[in-house]
Parts: C-alpha cells; structure tokens; sequence
C-alpha cells in the first residue's frame, strides 16, 4: 500500500529535509516517528528537498508499507512522536502509480520579507530582512524577465543536481502587506538555491542598486558570477507541490493562513 | 535623562519578562544589553510585565541615565547586543514625569488562536489550539457580559499583586482568518492571568460546552472556582501600553502586521 502525506514544518532547527548521519533533519524526524507509530522502519521519498532554515507549509511524502492502520491514525499517531515544529497534516492512501516527486506538475514558494530600519525579533528565522525602502514596481518589471521557459544556470548553486537548468517559471506575485513582503513563485520545478538566488536579484533592483533590466542580463549570463549573491533561507516557505485533481490529495493545510497576506 | 524604549520580544524561550536570579528573562537580556552599550548599570521599570511563554509587540520601558549618545544608537546599539528573538525598536527622550507604568491610560494585548484537527507546527508556541470548530456569536455574546467597569476577581491568578480587581474592560474584538482566530483586548489594566482566563471561559462557550450567558454568572461569582482553566500563554502578545499623545512616543510596531488579521 502506497501512503502520502502532507507534512508542514519550521526549518529553523534542521540541516534542511534530506536525512543526515547526524539526524538533525526533518525527514529523520519523520521517518523516526513513523517508525514509532508503524512499529518497523519506513523510508520515505519527497517532493520538494528543503535547505537548512527553510520551512515548509505542505511538503508531500509517499511511502509503501504493509501495516494496515486507519489514515487519521497515521496523522495522530506520528504527531505524537514528532517535535512540536513538525505536524503531519493528513494521509491519503495512493495508487502505485502516485510518485510524490515524479507526479508533481508545479511547486510553489512563498519569500516573506520583513522592511524595516530595526532586524526582526519576534519573527527572527521566519522573515529575510532589508532595512532599505523597496520599490514594488520596478521588482515587478525586473521579475517579468524570469517568467517563462528560461535556462535559469545564472540562478543555479554549484552542487544542483538537476538535469536541466531550463525551468517554466509560471508566477512571481509581489504584494506587500504592513512592514512585510510577501513573493510567490511557481515553477515546473525550482533549481537548487534558484528562489534565494532570485530574491537576491529582485532585492538589487527593489533597492534601486541595479535597473529592471538588468535582470535579463543576468538571466542570459547563464553565470553566476554577475547575479546577486544567494540571500537568506529564513523567509522561504515550500508551499507544496501541485499534482493532478485526480490523484485526491488536498491542497492546502491551515498554516497558509498564517502568512502575512 | 529619562529615556523610553519600545521593544518587541518572542517569549518562548524566556521566563518572563522579570527578572529572576537565573537571568533568563527578558528583562534580564534587555538590562544586560544596555549595560554592554551605556558601559554601566541600567535599571529599567516595564509597562506590563509578561509571563513565561508570552510575546511582546511593544512592550514600554523607561530608564534614568546620565549617558548622553544619539536616540538612534540606543536602538542600534542595544540590538547589536540583544538576542535575535529580542529587538529594541525606538528610543525616545521623555520628561521626568513620564512613567512608563503610571502614564499608562490602557493596555492592549492579542490572542492567536489555531483552528485545527492537526496540533500547532510552524506556530507552535506563538498560537493557542483548539480542535473543536468555534462559534463567533456566541463567543461575543459572552464577551460583552465582561465590557465595561467590573470586579475581575473570578478571573484573577491567586498570586496577583493589584491593589484593586476592578478594572474597565473596554474593548474585545473577535475575528478569524482563515484557520486562525484572533482576539483583541483593551482595558484601564488587567489583572494577572486575566487573559488567560477569559479566554478560557470564552473558549467554553464557543465549543459549546457552556452557555453565553454562564460568563455573567463567572463573572458575578468573585471567585476563580467555576471559572474555566487557564488558556496556555503561547497565543498571548502584549500589544503594548496607550499614552497620552502628548508624550510623543510612538505607538505602533512593524511586527502587529505579522498577526493575522
């Protein structure tokens, strides 16, 4: 029997989502629980790999067991065993044919950004931060670049494991909401570092440091040498990924709510 | 010189905002910091004192110094110093006769509340929980049975310190946001744990374990016995103090646009 679920948690505490010899890392928290709940090992595989400091609002994993348990009980039971930062949020039984990764169509992020002359404190490890006033318009022209199919290697860590840098960026949506910044992304798929890498441009230009134009010249650098360097993990959220209606799996949990907008 | 300092403040790792022998309270941070900066003592009185667990938005502290440096490298300085979780956000001159507690004509505070089937996980110990659906009408039905000019005493901790339980409760203002529910509360002063205490009353009456009007009986009693419990501090931020506008301090923070709502 294949199970997914939809797992929201804060980063701030964890060397990123991918299990580590060390065990600081959400998915051996995960697995850890679900092995106390299932009582035998579980391994799991996920949509979307989360940095050190990224938190994730409905992150999805799936995994195959042969314990036969009523799907709440898989939410109560591992919730039990997890760290308060961490919450499975449901559980759904899925064909075989479901792949958490294979079958998400988009993934979505959300960058919260605090301006403000004073560094965050009750929001410390949940905004990124600039103390310059931003310019909406000119970030919004500068991210018209990006959308699209691009080859996004100007965005792009050193250690990506991708195949391809070519993405189909779909949304950049910037609302600011008080003293914060709310920036959502929706991609094909993300590279590794490309959204903190982005923000990092976006912020250039906000800032008045760099033109909107600029943004296509970095694009079509294909180089990071002439992007802005990678900013913050800490306002970073995974919202989920997006699978076919089909498939029956819930698209939003009650964390979303929490943002600022 | 007399200057008054506004700071915002998470309070989950922290015993409150007093200070204690262990050091670990807020106060104990904030008066530290200024120590490191002012290069000696600093002694400092609070607007409202939080409990263990609480969050300040803006909290209102005032200190005597013979210290002469800009007001901007106060809130630079001390920051440098202070805790990430912990920020001065404004430094003012005041005159000796302001008081940080005794000019006070108000003190505000806010209750974020999750709605949920699923435990608290990105916002564990920034929100209360409840798992049952609420009801808002009857929720401020209830509350109205508490507006006003009344003895508080059903809602008082045992170890309060208040000269007086009669308090003039002003303003409650219930809304929700998605999963999330927010309550805002206004009075002359509130009594210890009185809060938390109305919020777990108000709490009953939403799940429907008790009636609206059974919070006029509450309150009629003068006593803690029938109350309900005492609501958890996670939820619970100190909005900050009213002065008179004469007095010149500011009176709003960057972080109020965090809250939901």
């Amino acid at each position: 029997m294949r199970i997914a679920l939809g797992i929201s948690y804060l980063g701030s505490a964890y060397q990123g989502w991918q299990s580590q010899p060390s065990g600081r890392t959400v998915q051996d928290q995960l697995e850890k629980a679900l092995a106390q709940f299932a009582d035998r090992p579980v391994s799991t595989l996920c949509a979307g790999r989360t940095d050190a400091g990224v938190h994730g609002l409905m992150q999805v994993v799936h995994f195959d067991t042969e314990v036969e348990r009523v799907m709440n009980s898989w939410v109560r039971g591992s919730n039990r065993y997890l760290p308060d930062d961490i919450a499975v949020q449901w559980a759904h039984v899925v064909p075989a044919a479901f792949h958490c990764r294979a079958s998400a169509i988009a993934r979505r992020y959300a960058y919260v950004l605090l301006e403000s002359p004073v560094r965050p404190s009750l929001d410390s490890g949940r905004v990124g931060w600039v103390f310059r006033p931003l310019d909406q318009a000119a970030m919004e022209e500068a991210a018209q670049h990006l959308l699209g199919q691009h080859d996004f290697s100007s965005f792009r860590a050193a250690q990506c494991q991708a195949l391809s840098p070519v993405k189909d960026l779909r949304r950049i949506d910037i609302s600011r909401h008080g003293a914060y910044w709310r920036f959502e992304f929706e991609a094909s798929a993300f590279l590794h570092h490309m959204i903190r890498n982005i923000m990092g441009c976006l912020l250039a230009v906000g800032q008045g440091l760099r033109t909107p134009d600029w943004m296509a010249e970095v694009r079509d650098a294909r180089s990071r040498e002439i992007a802005a360097p990678t900013f913050s993990p800490d306002g970073l959220y995974f919202l989920g990924p997006r699978y076919e209606p089909h498939w029956g799996l819930p698209d939003s949990v009650a964390g979303f709510d929490w943002l600022p907008g």
